[in-house]
């Protein structure tokens, strides 16, 4: 059985509590949250505190928080044992105080209030500093994932900074989708079937591969065409801008 | 039953005809592609032509050629009755010859050679000149979709290039991404699952509600550190330009 007790309140803290609760081998004894009010929504067989003098013990810490309260709330800790682990792709390891055992336990996914995912095919980055350690949390996460994957800070930050363009400025794309798509009373859930086989496809091929449309065809006719119908001039720089880089990509120049 | 030529023998070309070739309510009576070798991978039931002067009688003639071809083939057409439609989502359909009846059928979905879709769930986007035409058109895309809505040629060109957005530039992110992996020595695989469910996210939730990251929170130090960590112009320039639009959208300027 592993003890775990994790700290935050936030979309991480209560996916990762809802996934760990479901396991057999792990158990959480506590949730520190800084206010009662966000610890409500956490089950009823769990305690829970918001006074971070009063930590239970355990086998691992899960610092859930946002990565500017990291250092700050690691300080405030005073531990006797166990491992101390934050979730953030972006935040070294090495930013946890150094009189602990430290760690770091990063679900590669976008967490939103209310949806569930699926652990079993969310990749876990474990990081640790001692071989126990590792064994100890790589116990942990595949409690939950089929993917665990040991990657020192460097490459999860790197990693982090991929997903955020393959995630937020995806979704941005498909904003403007939308908002193009209102600008000219047609609707935006015609390109939801779309959306999702584009997505789909590059479980299978890479985008290299998986590109189409004009820009890649480098049809200057039909990017200029394109260009001139959108309505504000972000649209129109951000049409420019990218169909640059994708004719780039294919080694074309527009 | 609906008599139906097809004419070309690329991916729209091919994906249709499989369909069409599972409908019970539907005949193929004839393939026409310029040249033999296209039209090979056409099943042996069908009867084939490159001869575009011995094109057969049938309903309806799917022009599912290039955008560039279409006034051209269509000029080239020598037909005695029925309805030509193409299935261009940016050609307009009095692109057709006046002298025939002219329609639009467009499905809103990116084939790929070999890769099957689910033609029920693809939006089917219809036009035609007539009550009569709209009625015949109408019945040949339900035969394969939930999803047959009537749109005129102008509609269907903006909802084309907000599928150039949603499509090839999301594509071109999850590639952006998939680069930056490769120089950072980390698996593109590890992000699928965030892929996936960015995607799947907006089928719920609009895309302006799941936008999460540095540049809608406006955090300024995480975006100026993660832009120095981009190793190319190009990654540099596109990561500014994305993140401003999105702190745009939110309000904010950076």
């Amino acid at each position: 059985m592993i003890n775990v007790v994790i700290l935050g309140t936030g979309n991480v803290a209560k996916h990762l509590f809802d996934a760990f609760m479901a396991q057999k081998g792990v158990k959480v004894v506590q949730v520190y949250g800084r206010n009662e009010k966000g610890l409500s929504v956490f089950g009823q067989g769990t305690p829970t505190t918001s006074d971070i003098s009063a930590i239970a013990n355990a086998d691992i810490y899960i610092l859930a928080i946002s990565d500017d309260a990291i250092a700050k709330v690691s300080t405030l800790l005073d531990l006797q044992q166990g491992l101390v682990v934050h979730t953030s792709g972006s935040i070294p390891m090495k930013a946890l105080p150094k009189k602990y055992s430290r760690g770091v336990f990063y679900p590669l996914q976008s967490f939103t209030y209310g949806r569930k995912v699926d652990f079993k095919e969310i990749p876990i980055c474990i990081e640790a500093e001692t071989e126990a350690d590792y064994e100890l949390l790589g116990r942990l996460a595949s409690s939950l994932s089929d993917q665990v994957v040991i990657m020192n800070s460097k490459q999860r930050k790197a990693l982090h900074l991929a997903a955020v363009m393959a995630n937020n400025f995806s979704n941005h794309m498909y904003h403007l989708a939308h908002e193009f798509c209102d600008q000219n009373g047609v609707s935006f859930k015609l390109l939801h079937p779309l959306i999702q086989e584009t997505a789909n496809k590059i479980q299978d091929v890479t985008p290299y591969d998986a590109q189409t449309g004009p820009a890649r065809r480098n049809d200057k006719g039909t990017l200029k065409k394109q260009r001139s119908r959108l309505k504000s001039k972000n649209q129109k720089r951000l049409y420019k801008l990218l169909s640059k880089s994708i004719a780039k990509t294919y080694g074309k120049k527009l």
